[in-house]
């Protein structure tokens, strides 16, 4: 039920200065525009690092009932923010993304779009990129500037570091109060609406890559995969084997994202192509298995080789390209269990932290003095409080006072 | 055929003046970032205008042989040019577009490319849009910074102006050799490759309105209309209407793109209001057409009313949505036809400029004197020489030297 909309990509600066800790947190990250052609411009332009501010400036305009609420809008495009350090998909200064924006008429109802969000975005995660996460919420330290409440989804990479893959933002009525938005209420009264925000980016092919790719290069989950099965003649000089993979082709064309490659490179070559690549499942067919009927199938996730009657083609895909998904996502499933260790002082999470990496799940305080203390003394950022709480009581890793909150540690791209 | 991808929204000061007249063309009208956060930049970066010169950084890095061309892409995202006089979706300093680039062994292949792009929008125009274009190509002076020939469309504004609504233009290989692009051409030999580009804008949005639009509001064609059919119920407070309503829109949700509005509002409200939307069809239904087992269909464009048995409903919201795109296209053909005039002096331009507008069509002796005097003269600039020529001889609607160009001129948004 979300509407798609665009917004500028330039913000003036006074309209970023509107909401405090907002600006506060985005103002040294900006990029801005100071000349228009040759001529210096009157106001300074950020180009937007994320467009609260724009879409507060237009809900002052429109809604003025309850009857106009909730609105919910959508937006595709790319934001900046000048990072000092980059890494190519995880932090790069200019990424693309969607953002959420959403008004409502009570914190209540604010509060579980936020939520349905979130589990939306974990299910993506898990169903669609195999790529498991764990459902939390941000400390107060580590919140989107100016919002009230930060859910995220961490996702853990191969290499035992931690990535934060989407986030869902519960603003309560901060930026409507600095922005001045009011609607007449159900009882004919001036209301102050309630405000989320949330997106997701191209972060998240990094996340991929770093979650199912190998030294042979990608490995694409199924459902998101560009090609998912690539069809591959071999001795294709020979009569009718081209020919043949061509009808092979067209048969999967019907179901699946496929492509052929009938090139002059060597069929070697091709294979090597396509599994950096991270094609799910390769096709192979040559004059013997015209002779049996048959074709080769091999999965880029294990390497497996399992030889299919061309009767049975598409189910043999269709079959294979799940059980591909499903060994993703378990061996993704694998490393995070593996490396999420539940530990009660601080210097076994630095012992973690310095060594081959993962999550560290322990009890905390609450204090942002211990939550530093951690970053200084483990090297370690809170990743998140897991939305499941085990509710049991322990001690906080840093100060050792006792603590029921469950949290993660991790390093962070 | 063509891939999708995406490069960077800035452009380094000295990659965009690789190329000299496409620097000179566009460096007056770029916005400058200057500043990352509170640090000066080393270089400035301009913010897209269009996109050749990435495209070039990334052609010299991935052609080498003829068996990687052609290359075939197209970006969709946003550009800025900082125009002195904006006007909405016609003339904005940001506006979204796609812009494709490709990349071509031989001089032949890439005019051709050029010259199938320029169809292709025609007749998306013409089949989707219901907006008839002139077919053409620009004169020197109006041609894209850096480009060989520049195609264009233009179509005709209800105001009798006339709006350039997408261009496809041939480089040659002017910015291949401006970036050293080079390829082992089939003799084994280093060849340049020859290029192009083209886009299509959100002005067309500004198309559709100013071809379409009239005193009550927006006027959508059903091709691209994101309802094309709204059902409004009357009398709703009386028992079933509500349920015959939504009956009625599920029905038409299969087939169309579909909404209802049970909101309090009264009926004339709604009317009013999808009528300004540009809803084209409207279905309403009440109890006197519950009885009669029928609904009331009204269209947009002609505001004529038509009552249809349900048990037809689906084939004659086909058909009426067909009749609503095939007025909308006649009613602008005839716009375009009427205020089409064969003229052979500079003076009956003036006129016709001053007056009610429209294109004059003369003949040209091809010089840009001549071109130049007109818009000083005439106060028109010159919009295309038609891709249909007559091939007649004439006198320059200037000079009054003999010509046989045929060329289209106006007054443009």
């Amino acid at each position: 039920g979300h509407e798609n909309v665009y917004m500028p990509m330039f913000i003036p600066e006074s309209l970023l200065q509107k909401e405090k800790d907002h600006v506060e947190g985005f103002a040294p990250e900006v990029a801005w525009v100071t000349y228009g052609g040759s001529e210096e411009l009157e106001e300074r332009l950020c180009v937007r690092p994320t467009s609260e501010t724009l879409f507060c400036d237009h809900y002052k305009n429109i809604i003025k009932s309850y009857r106009d609420l909730p609105k919910l809008y959508n937006q595709w495009c790319s934001v900046v923010r000048w990072e000092k350090t980059t890494r190519p998909f995880l932090r790069t200064r200019e990424f693309l993304w969607q953002e959420g924006h959403t008004m409502h008429e009570t914190a209540q109802e604010a509060v579980a779009e936020t939520e349905m969000i979130l589990n939306l975005y974990a299910d993506f995660c898990e169903q669609k990129l195999a790529m498991p996460v764990v459902r939390g919420k941000k400390t107060d330290s580590e919140k989107f500037s100016g919002a009230e409440a930060t859910y995220t989804i961490e996702a853990m990479m191969h290499d035992g570091k931690s990535l934060q893959a989407g986030t869902s933002h519960y603003f309560g009525d901060h930026f409507a109060k600095a922005f001045e938005i009011e609607f007449q209420n159900r009882e004919n009264k001036p209301q102050t609406p309630h405000q989320t925000s949330w997106g997701v980016s191209t972060r998240l092919l990094g996340g991929i890559i770093m979650t199912h790719g190998d030294d042979n290069g990608l490995a694409l989950p199924p459902a998101i995969a560009p090609i998912q099965v690539v069809v591959i003649p071999v001795a294709q000089h020979k009569e009718g084997v081209i020919e043949k993979a061509q009808e092979v082709k067209e048969r999967l064309a019907k179901l699946f994202r496929t492509d052929i490659d009938i090139s002059d490179n060597s069929p070697g070559w091709k294979f090597a192509q396509y599994e950096m690549k991270g094609v799910p499942l390769r096709v192979e067919i040559g004059p013997k298995d015209m002779e049996k009927g048959q074709c080769c199938i091999a999965r880029r996730d294990t390497g497996e080789k399992t030889f299919v009657p061309l009767t049975e083609l598409e189910s043999a895909v269709q079959k294979l390209l799940q059980d591909v998904h499903d060994n993703l996502y378990a061996m993704a499933s694998k490393n995070l269990e593996d490396n999420t260790f539940d530990m009660t002082s601080w210097e076994e999470v630095k012992e973690m932290a310095q060594g081959k990496g993962g999550f560290a799940r322990t009890k905390w305080c609450g204090s942002l003095e211990c939550e530093l203390a951690m970053k200084e003394k483990a090297g370690v950022s809170s990743r998140c409080m897991p939305l499941k709480q085990s509710g049991t009581e322990g001690k906080c890793v840093m100060c050792g006072k006792p603590a029921t909150t469950d949290i993660y540690w991790g390093v962070a791209y």
